[in-house]
């Protein structure tokens, strides 16, 4: 095994595919530079989990070989985006002078995105399938995995065509549409043969009627809404105050963020997903609800950035109040670029290596991990060990 | 096994002493009342690790069967001292009147404690020791625990008869007392066949020609340092940011408290034992040193209420600059009380099942965890849980 | 003239009385509670206003003097009331026992309140007035002031009846209720020759026809929605900015609050008489909209103790941005008692130097200033300053 | 008068040099570039306070017609060092490069700093002075302003021939060299005829010897120790708890900064006279001596940008416990430097305007004002508003 540094390369040699939904996104954006950047020699790997040896072990494919395109409805190109994100402070100066012709290169790769109601959905998930596959064999490529970092979507009724394949397969041969934006793209992605990492809160491959579908055609995904900040300290706190037999009494938190993402999420309806995921990790972990209130608030001024508070408010021996608060000012998207490249390596692995349905140990990287309850990130710390572990074995076993 | 809020008795019915150094201070005067008031049905198990399925598994002796004594160098009664941590938002009103009896037993218990340079160490030990086999006769105890919750000492200097157990005895039988009072009650507990728990970080029973004692004489002991507050967040926070290979730049820490402790710990020589065990954890966590400033201020107002503020500048993704602050405001002796009440129960468990020296396991209560260099919260838990399980085992097994 | 802590003694040795609408509420309780400790010796005067030279030279009405009864629609007795604020940290244990014989007797002396539609408001506005004149009679009172400390209500549709004297007299003949119950209790008062002090954010006396009504019958007033806290703290960092030439770019807020107040609050359509005062000091200290969220949240745990946090997003030469935080933990009761009693003493002694109608000088204890649309505290302190030097004059040349 | 923005030219279009010493330095260069910036329209004047009207009506040196030049001991030029401060995040990407030839061409005239111990003072006063008269006539300027941005040195004990005018030129012409380095660039300005500003914290122009010479030579002066940030926050928030009667019990303050200053304030001699004037204003505004700690820590890590916390301790009414906190997160030199090119061209008016000694009414710049004991920011407001009034005034009466 090579050193900390530098991820072991995956077994074949095999090429891998990231196809980003919502490529010229923040996240998207930050991750495809930050690739190309790490791939130059002009960043480190901070921020990657698959850096750490760990994770390194199950044999990931290589970052440097990684190929990227996408999909997204804005006009901005990749290189404009990766711009503003320099004066945004996120990502240094000078990066896309050194890396235009490779931001310029993925760029020309990212196909026009849709919102799912533009015609049919049958039609629409054909030509989805199509790109998917053009990008894969233009490019040579042995697997894609597709990665959902578009705008968070409001949660969705799961009516009954929702709930089986069949019943999904019967409603699209009808010329109808039943899928949110984001499921659509999921089962374009599955029918493509891709795997699938749901980033987002959005719906995307949880219906049931595509996690069955990811079952019948043999593929892994893993999913949903990457835990990059305040819920991420939530589940390293709260198993504390429980092993230390500490009543919570109540937990408040504030999220103040401005950027797309803080756009979004001004809209409630688009917030609804996000604080359903945000608020479940405590009850699970805690064992009880928790009191306080949980808001999330566009801040325009405050850009790429986010600050969050938190206070909980808890008690100990013989009724003693006492308190705990913490502030929280991170770069989101250079939180989560990491994660999501990081994600793509380990659900292509899993891909090469068999595996099927939501990946239960990736649970560490998302607020509402598929497959899981489990929300202390010690505990998912151990499973993502564990399964990494194994891979390593298998592959040994060869 | 009985419900979450009720320990396992001990399955012999043991009946356990438990000898407070520093009996009558805020930790001290805390447990004893708190043991009462929970016996008497006044108050709950909250803060109480035991009370949790996975440690009371082991088999701990009965709170309520706990009987307490203690030295202490303080003139100021007991039922005195719990009337002070009334005013002090500690104890609730009311208890010490409801538990009067009780408190003024419990401190006719309580024997003139030792600076160490009264006379001939070897003289002060004998009398210590006498005490010590006094409480256990005079009360038909099984088992005796001493618990240090005394004053912070200044670190020591190991001096070659500090190293060894022979060369201590010689020294001893030569007339010299070249023990700190801390080690002087540890070597009395151990040569009255107590077992020893360390929850300041006083030298105590870590000196190496103790640390033989114990061996010599089958003794289990645990310590050192009570992991309460700011520490106990370390060792939470910084294994995240090392599982999110995010790169800590600086932790800086401020401490405000009053109290006797803050007292004792605005005396520098004393504040450099406190200092050290506190600062110990993040190296060993993150695996490098960490730069910013630790600080331990003694704020008379506060009484026994702690501030901690914190600041953590860590480095992810293409150099993103990020931060996380918080501020901790607890009462120290509503958070120590109940874990010296555990640590008892748990020592006079091992010392019954056999265990001898320095009980790793036990690290999760510790900033300082003597048998072991493992800090990261959620692995000591890990610890602790299997070393409880063990020991439900071997008492079926019997 | 006497020293800092005795306010100066009424000139004319006038007995005043104050009539709390609310009077069983944590404010009017803690008010009345803490007028009786001080004057029983029980407890000092920190947080009283009137205590300081530059105000006490008025020349207050002493607050030994004081007569207290009220209004209030809940039937926990007063004695209940501040035993419960006992138990939420607010009263010091002891007072109430040490207090029983008078606040039995104030209790005695507190009417039922009403709601406003019990029946036609003309009928109602006769009772209120009743009850108050009897208080001045019963009691030999020279001078009555009614404080509003009752729950807060909505804001309210200014309809053509509330705009002129006229309009709102006819309306009444007409046995029509078109006033809220605040507004309506201001109404008694007025009719009653009573001053008035608005502490909430209701409407109270600031509707039009009431305002007419107070300069006709010729009484002073002062409102309304006590500053206590965050904004509090709003107006004195704000002017800091401006007179540094900084530039606010965002200020995000959040409260969290228990108790009766927090649990109005909690109803959208009260919170939004807060946020309106609450929001417009920012704007008129710098002179520019400022964007950012601002929170009231009922988190039933804190009881009576507020916890607010704030976040300024600022700007300095070449573009720099900073931030300020800042976390307030305050006893909300405790902070608005002391000056519910200054504000009762001092529109008492505009009353008696025949001040009339909205007193602008007094803006320093308001949120929402009457007569006034100076904010930031130095400013207000001033006018405040100046007004009681006036006074004193006054009194001097008599 | 013209608008807000654009301070009013000085009445007979004076030509003004300003002199830093320590011009290299992050505040100096700061200063320079950000001046250039402004002039060449690539910055706005935020954080400058002249651009106020209350103080743009004093008739002000335009901001435009200010020449620079300094002494410094560093050898990094000074385009150099503004480059590192746009690393740091100080300065705006593009700058260096837009004002190369105007940075070169100010480096140029910066001439070697002292440090006061390299020949007999007498002599090194000489050199600075021709210094100072060389700048000011190869540059045709009508006055001349010297302001210390140099790094803080220890506090000196005032021997007695830094008492009197008379005693220190009596050892100067003995050959001695009695002053700290601050207090020998000042005896240079004052006796070439310069006024002076001390932004540190250095003795300076403050020594009685000094402070003498400048009313002899008829010279204005102020001083000292530069107010920008948790310093000034206290000046705002100790006048709020007065005001309100609240009992401050305790304050304690943590600064945390990187860059020179940190370097230097690391240090524990040169710490010493910071701690001094940042400790003066709390006892001043609260009339009471005030426990709690107060740290200055070097943390490398964070460069430029310090992280100030505060807690603040209060007592309310019948004794309620309160708290607040502030974290400050500023860029100091982007504080500092608009503030420094206020003073000098407020401090070359009163110079223009025939003002001798310590210029009170500039108090509000400073943590430890000259002839003045007034640290309310407000009160210094009104003092430095008056005093440009009578300014503008004087001026019109010409
Ligand atoms: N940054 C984090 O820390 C973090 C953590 C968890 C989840 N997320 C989620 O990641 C997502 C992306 O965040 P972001 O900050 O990059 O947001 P963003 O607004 O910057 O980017 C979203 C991108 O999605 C594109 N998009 C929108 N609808 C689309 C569609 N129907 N098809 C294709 N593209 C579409 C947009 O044009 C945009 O380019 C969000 O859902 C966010 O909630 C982010
Ligand atoms: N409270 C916590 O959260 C916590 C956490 C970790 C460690 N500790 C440690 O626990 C200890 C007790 O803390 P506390 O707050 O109760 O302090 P305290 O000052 O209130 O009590 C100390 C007691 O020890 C007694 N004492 C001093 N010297 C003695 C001697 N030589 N022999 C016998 N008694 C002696 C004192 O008289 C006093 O009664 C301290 O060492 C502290 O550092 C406390
Ligand atoms: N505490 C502060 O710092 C502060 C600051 C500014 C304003 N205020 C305002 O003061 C008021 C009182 O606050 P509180 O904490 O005492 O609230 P609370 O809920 O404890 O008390 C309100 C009292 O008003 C009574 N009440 C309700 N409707 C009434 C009616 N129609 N007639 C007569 N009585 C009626 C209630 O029965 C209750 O006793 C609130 O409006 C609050 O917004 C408080
Ligand atoms: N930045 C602020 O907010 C602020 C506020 C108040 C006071 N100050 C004071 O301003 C001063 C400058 O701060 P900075 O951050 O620019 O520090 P810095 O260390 O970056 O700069 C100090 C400069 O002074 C030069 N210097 C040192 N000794 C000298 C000497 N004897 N003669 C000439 N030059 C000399 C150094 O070479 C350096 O270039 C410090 O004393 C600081 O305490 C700064
Ligand atoms: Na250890
Ligand atoms: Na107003």
């Amino acid at each position: 095994m090579t050193e900390t540094n530098t991820p072991v390369p995956g077994p074949e040699g095999a090429r891998v595919g990231v196809w980003f939904v919502g490529a010229r996104g923040s996240v998207g954006a930050t991750a495809i530079a930050g690739a190309l950047a790490v791939r130059a020699g002009l960043a480190g790997e901070t921020g990657m989990v698959s850096r750490l040896p760990e994770v390194a072990v199950a044999g990931l494919p290589e970052l440097a070989g990684l190929q990227f395109g996408g999909h997204d409805v804005s006009d901005v190109s990749l290189p404009k985006r990766v711009e503003a994100l320099v004066d945004a402070g996120v990502v240094p100066h000078g990066l896309p002078a050194a890396l235009a012709t490779e931001l310029a290169r993925v760029d020309a790769r990212i196909r026009p995105g849709v919102t799912g109601s533009e015609r049919p959905q049958r039609e629409i998930a054909a030509a989805l399938t199509a790109d998917l596959r053009a990008f894969r064999e233009d490019n040579g490529l042995d697997r894609v995995v597709v990665v959902d970092v578009s705008s968070t979507e409001p949660p969705v009724r799961v009516t009954p065509e929702l709930l089986t394949l069949d019943g999904l397969e019967q409603a699209l041969d009808a010329g109808e549409s039943p899928l949110p934006a984001s499921s659509l793209y999921a089962y374009a992605a599955l029918r493509a043969d891709c795997s699938v990492v749901a980033f987002t809160p959005s719906p995307g491959p949880r219906l049931p009627a595509l996690a069955e579908l990811a079952e019948t055609v043999g593929l892994p995904w893993a999913g949903s809404d990457g835990k990059t900040g305040e819920t991420l300290l939530k589940t390293v706190l709260a198993p504390m105050f429980a092993m230390r037999a500490l009543k919570v009494r109540s937990w408040s938190s504030m999220n103040l963020l401005g950027g797309g993402d803080g756009r979004t999420l001004a809209d409630p309806a688009n917030a609804v997903s996000k604080t359903a995921t945000k608020g479940q990790g405590l009850e699970a972990i805690l064992g009880h609800r928790v009191d306080g209130p949980l808001h999330i608030d566009y801040v325009p001024d405050l850009g790429d950035w986010k600050t969050a508070w938190d206070m909980v408010s808890f008690e100990g021996f013989l009724g003693a109040r006492m308190s705990l608060q913490f502030t929280w000012t991170g770069c989101d998207s250079a939180l989560a670029a990491p994660l999501v490249l990081d994600l793509a390596r380990l659900v292509a692995r899993a891909h090469q290596a068999g595996r099927v349905g939501p990946q239960a140990a990736l649970g560490f990287f998302f607020k509402d991990p598929a497959g899981s309850d489990v929300h202390a990130l010690s505990e998912q710390w151990e499973a993502l060990r564990t399964w990494c572990a194994e891979l390593a074995e298998a592959e040994e076993r060869r």
